[in-house]
This record gives C-alpha cells, sequence and structure tokens, in this order.
C-alpha cells in the first residue's frame, strides 16, 4: 500500500457519533500508539458472538502481524478450512476473518466536581479490517522478528530465529491498517460552570509506565551480563 | 445470583482450546484483576462486524457495569428500540447485546533465547454474556457510583452525584459476572533443554503501573489541599 497520504481516509465506523473533536486519522499518531503498547485487544465473531482477546502484535509500515499456535482458535479461523470466509475488498473470495483490534494507553485519571465529569486521559486506536493467514515464508520470518522486536526493539538480532519445527507451529495473520482510527483524550475535567466553586479537589493523576530491574532467568549463565538495550528499562 | 462457589463453573467457551493450564475460575483471583484494571475492552458485533472498544467500568458483587451517552451506539445496541435482540437464558425475549468484556495487565516482558518462546506475564479476564440496559433509579445510582469509586476508590463520596439532566442523558448497561475465565502467565522464559547455553540474556523485565504527581485543575481554589485518598498516587 503506497503511503500516499498523512492520514487514514475517514469511513463510516471509524467516524464516532459522539465526542468527534477526540478522533483523530493523522498515520504517525497512530503509528506511535501502536509501538508503545505490549498487547493488542482483537475482537471476532465467533458462532455469532464476539470474542475479545489479548494478544502481542508487531508492525512492519502499514502491516500489522499477529502470530499464534496453528492450534488457536481464531488463527484457525483465519485459512481456507477454518469457519470463516469473507469477501475481500476486490472481490475475490480469500479466506479471511473480520476483525478489530483495539489498543489503549491510560495516561491520567481524570477528577473533576462533578462524578459526571470524571474520566481518564487515554489514547487509543482502533482498526478494523480482515485479517489473512501469511504463508509467504519471507513475510513470514519479518512478521515473527517485528513481534519480538515489538516486545523489546532489536531483540530479534539477540536471539536464536525460529526453526523450521518452530515456524510449521505458529500461525501468522496480518492486518492492513487501512480503516483506522485513533482517540485521544488529554488535558483537564471539563466542570460546568455552577460547579468550580465546590468544595472537592479536581485535577488529573497521570500515570505512567515503570519497568523493575530486570529478573534473569535461574539458569542463565551468570557471565552473561545485562544487554545494553535493556539497560533503559 | 447466590454467591454459592469460589469458582465460576467452565463452559465450553471459557474452557481454552490451548495452554489450558494457564485458565483459572476462582472468584476471587477475577474480582482482584478486575478492580485493579482501568479501562476494559467491550467486544460486540455491529451490521456482522466485530468492534473492540475501550471503556470505563465498574464491579458491584458478581455485576459489572458500563456506562456511556445514551447516543452512544453500543449503548442504544442494548435498549429496546435498538438494532440487536437476543433471547435470555431464561427463554423471554429481552433487549441485549451479546458482548465480550476483557481486561489485561500486562506485568513483565519474557525474554528466552529462542525467539519462539518469548512471550510476556500477564493476567487477565474474560467474561461473555449479554449486556442489558439498567433502568432502576437505584441500580443506576449505585452503578455510576461504582465506576466513579473505580477510577479512585471513595471518590464518588467527595464529588457532586448526577442530577437529573445528567442522569436523563446516561445510558447504563449491565453484565452479569457468569460466564467468566481467567488467564494468568507468571515466571520465568521455557526454553528448551539445547538452548539453554546459548549465549543469549534471558528472563524477565517487570511492568510496573506508576503514578505522578497529581495536577491540579487550573481553576482550582488553592485552598482545596490534596485528599487523603490520593496521597498514596
Amino acid at each position: 500500500m503506497p503511503e500516499s497520504t498523512a492520514e487514514y481516509r475517514p469511513t463510516p465506523r471509524t467516524v464516532p457519533t459522539r465526542l468527534r473533536e477526540r478522533a483523530a486519522y493523522d498515520r504517525e499518531l497512530v503509528h506511535g500508539i501502536l509501538d508503545e503498547a505490549y498487547v493488542c485487544h482483537l475482537g471476532f465473531v465467533r458462532d455469532g458472538a464476539p470474542v475479545v482477546l489479548p494478544t502481542l502484535y508487531g508492525r512492519v509500515g502499514e502491516r500489522l502481524y499477529v502470530h499464534g499456535s496453528t492450534g488457536s482458535r481464531p488463527l484457525r479461523m483465519t485459512s481456507p478450512g477454518g469457519t470463516e470466509s469473507t469477501e475481500s475488498t476486490d472481490g475475490e473470495t480469500a479466506p479471511g476473518l473480520a476483525v478489530c483490534l483495539t489498543v489503549t494507553h491510560v495516561d491520567g485519571l481524570v477528577l473533576a466536581r462533578a462524578a459526571f465529569h470524571h474520566s481518564i486521559n487515554y489514547r487509543s486506536v482502533m482498526v478494523h479490517g480482515v485479517a489473512r493467514p501469511v504463508s509467504d515464508p519471507e513475510e513470514r520470518r519479518t512478521a515473527l522478528d517485528a513481534i519480538v522486536n515489538h516486545v523489546v526493539p532489536g531483540r530479534s538480532y539477540d536471539s536464536r530465529p525460529a526453526n523450521a519445527r518452530e515456524l510449521a507451529a505458529t500461525a501468522v495473520i496480518r492486518l492492513d491498517l487501512d480503516e483506522v482510527s485513533a482517540k485521544v483524550r488529554t488535558g483537564g475535567p471539563h466542570d460546568d460552570a455552577e460547579d468550580i466553586t465546590l468544595p472537592h479537589w479536581a485535577g488529573v493523576v497521570p500515570l505512567v509506565r515503570g519497568y523493575g530491574a530486570p529478573v534473569p532467568s535461574d539458569d542463565l549463565d551468570p557471565g552473561i551480563t545485562l544487554p545494553d538495550y535493556l539497560a533503559g528499562r
């Protein structure tokens, strides 16, 4: 997909019915939100009912990748023998699974004088689309590297790559970043004018992500020191 | 619902096809995971496609509550005039929306010698069920208090309660904790025996939630000091 514009094109389902001022379509903003989170919540429909699964993911340009065991239900559902088949946008019938992939950061607790105006500051991205299995060996390797590097940037270069047995046991699915929106709330509470003088504290409690000291594996050779790419964690 | 047992009863959709040892049904464990998170990811089906929406929630015993504007799409869908109607378990047709509500904590990054064995430590809860609108005024008040107290425990007692206009603009839906499972991963990486001597650092990088110093609202009366219930944040 040529990255021809700075923004994703809004569609009926990426334009919210409410609080439209919080919606954004900027690619850089979306990429930043996606790259900063560790898990996404992947929604799909199974037997007519929704399922929301937390899972790791990786991004390569305008493509997201999710992996899992070839035995896992959602990954099976994207395959030719799966229980779902979705018409692709270009009219050809291809295996795929309609999904909604959402990533959310909670950045702060917003305390207003009025209970009604309590909120949180957040950044979220919602991606709608059809997830399809990836079979090309090179794209599968790229996707698996991206998923490992999403957890710790650069880590794929300091670990044993997947061998043939592991690759055979791993399903990879791809979701193109095409129908995408971000939602962002920042700033303080929005109390009504008549509530400003109420005797309640109002403001924001920021939330930050922290890292504890890395815990080496019990069986780690004591001669192996903490790599530089973990020093900042 | 009488809380007669210490565990939720597993159902076909709460028993995973893989990694069954990570699944748990203990009520206290589930309550703890739910109470510690700020947002859930609420999945539902709209026009045949999945939607995953991050949203605040509150818990009262074995019931979860979600609120929103009466104009918001998922909340409208639970109402009698909505686009979805689901047969309730007791056979009567009642308005409702089939949902899957998922909450996830990322507790650590798990670095193995093998790329294949990279993982995260996490605690998640998945609730399946039918969300129904709450119309009883007392239950609506209880639910809204629970949602505010979920953000900051005790805060509903130090804020202006919703007035009639705000209550009229707020939809509340309920999801019973009935078909529920938790999944938990803890501990270090599980490398294959032949990989233990590889020259890669292995272990866990813990993630912790941190709070920044509370930021008072610009228009806060300087005479109002930080309440005790925020001192620990």
